[in-house]
């Protein structure tokens, strides 16, 4: 089959946008099109601009033999802030608000088309960091480290409360939660991570940071190391927050329980700059 | 800006990979290309024979008025024949195998990029059926049903073994687990789902179906239907299995704990016939 421009120019968006951070040579493009590579750099040219006057990401080109195209997914400082701006929409009903001044999450958890906005943007603030893996702990920080897991082309881990027989050798540690006080226990299957990796952790609410701290001790059992914390929401509460370097999306200020009103306000989250 | 077909036809592939199963009127790309409806027509057309041509799915038209044009992710035979291979492949070794028949999954539910593809064959069996949200139970068949909603557009419900207090009211039921006879409790938010809805249901691993069982009547607690069943793998054990009409990709036929030998076969996976 001979392709012509416009439908090379189809696939290869296509091809793009399913496999970020993956170097893709470009005789991959040029054998499948049937193409000399000449005009598979014309097509990439294209598509790049086009990514780039969208805010979609950027085209990295390596030359060489060993050279080819890496698809960088990015979202523009707009996408933020209306991603926040509808995230705040939808977090301030006030029958959200559940004891303790935790809020219902599982129907924005559940929409998938959200989640991915979200996973596409905290993996934007760390495309130019080195993440080997997202770290999570059961069960609502899921699909948010899955999303992000995609766009930085990464695996993810799962850490546990309970332990099953499906996980397998666990690694597991005691950790103190921020909120309540008592002591937890959390585990990890042993083949989870190799030793040296950088981990990002993720979830979708943060109180006093207890869980955080959890994870992070029990990255340093398996000798790797942080590489950053993002969290949907962060809850500004009166205990002492157990962490510091971390982004969120939305901040929780205030809650009350007895008129039932919730305060939100803008997270900390910033894009990084551009290498 | 005046965008080029070539831009156009980037940017509209773009869109449509990220917005599947959703009527997108042709005046949303005429506006923001500032293009005539005819030249957008065309790019449709490109678009349409491009996606079909490569098997990623179909381009379905509606025209007058309230007309537009919708994307219905699809995949070919061969990519559900490529899938189960490198299922089987990566299934196979025998350090998988975990106390009472189990295998250890983990590592595969980590895989962004593969989830990704398990849930869009899923989604293209049942992408002609009326599926109004994807159920699963905690923990890994969230990413799966995270995937295939993402494909067929809908919302993700995930029922729980325990009762957190971030669940807010639940509607739970007692179940009997198939393999071990043990009476257990499962739990969904009660406003999860609305009356009417279809459901489809979900998981990584089903042995005698006994979970499934547990959600099918869960789902009848909210007056809600069954609208179909898949799972990653279905284990072939000696326990009469509770439930008939599911799809699974795999079959694990049987394990030998002394011999630490896993046999696996396709599963009865098949794509519904076009309508």
């Amino acid at each position: 089959m001979k392709w012509k421009r416009s439908e090379r120019l189809v696939d290869i968006t296509r091809y793009l946008l399913e496999n970020p951070h993956k170097l893709i040579p470009l005789t991959l493009f040029a054998n499948r099109y049937n193409a000399a590579k000449s005009s598979i750099s014309e097509d990439l040219s294209i598509v790049k601009e086009t990514f780039e006057a969208i805010g979609t990401g950027s085209l990295m080109t390596l030359s060489g033999a060993s050279g080819g195209v890496r698809f960088i997914p990015q979202v523009p400082e707009e996408e933020v802030e209306s991603l926040i701006d509808q995230l705040l929409e939808q977090l301030g009903h006030t029958d959200r608000l559940l004891p303790g001044g935790y809020l219902f999450l599982n129907d924005i958890i559940g929409q998938p088309r959200l989640i991915d906005r979200i996973g596409k943007v905290i993996a934007s603030a760390f495309m130019n960091e080195k993440v080997d893996v997202i770290m999570t702990i059961a069960t609502k920080g899921i699909p948010i480290a899955h999303a992000i897991a995609r766009y930085l082309n990464v695996p993810v881990v799962v850490v546990r409360r309970d332990n099953k027989v499906t996980e397998g050798s666990t690694v597991s540690i005691n950790y103190v939660s921020g909120s309540t006080r008592r002591i937890q226990t959390m585990a990890l299957s042993k083949r989870s991570m190799k030793s040296g990796q950088r981990v990002l952790l993720t979830d979708d609410f943060m109180k006093a940071g207890g869980t955080m701290v959890g994870m992070k001790n029990l990255i340093e059992e398996f000798d790797c190391e942080l590489a950053g914390i993002a969290v949907l929401v962060e809850s500004e509460g009166s205990e002492q927050i157990l962490m510091d370097d971390y982004l969120s999306l939305v901040k929780l200020q205030s809650v009350d329980e007895i008129d039932r009103t919730i305060t939100l306000q803008r997270g900390n989250f910033k894009l990084k700059e551009e290498l």
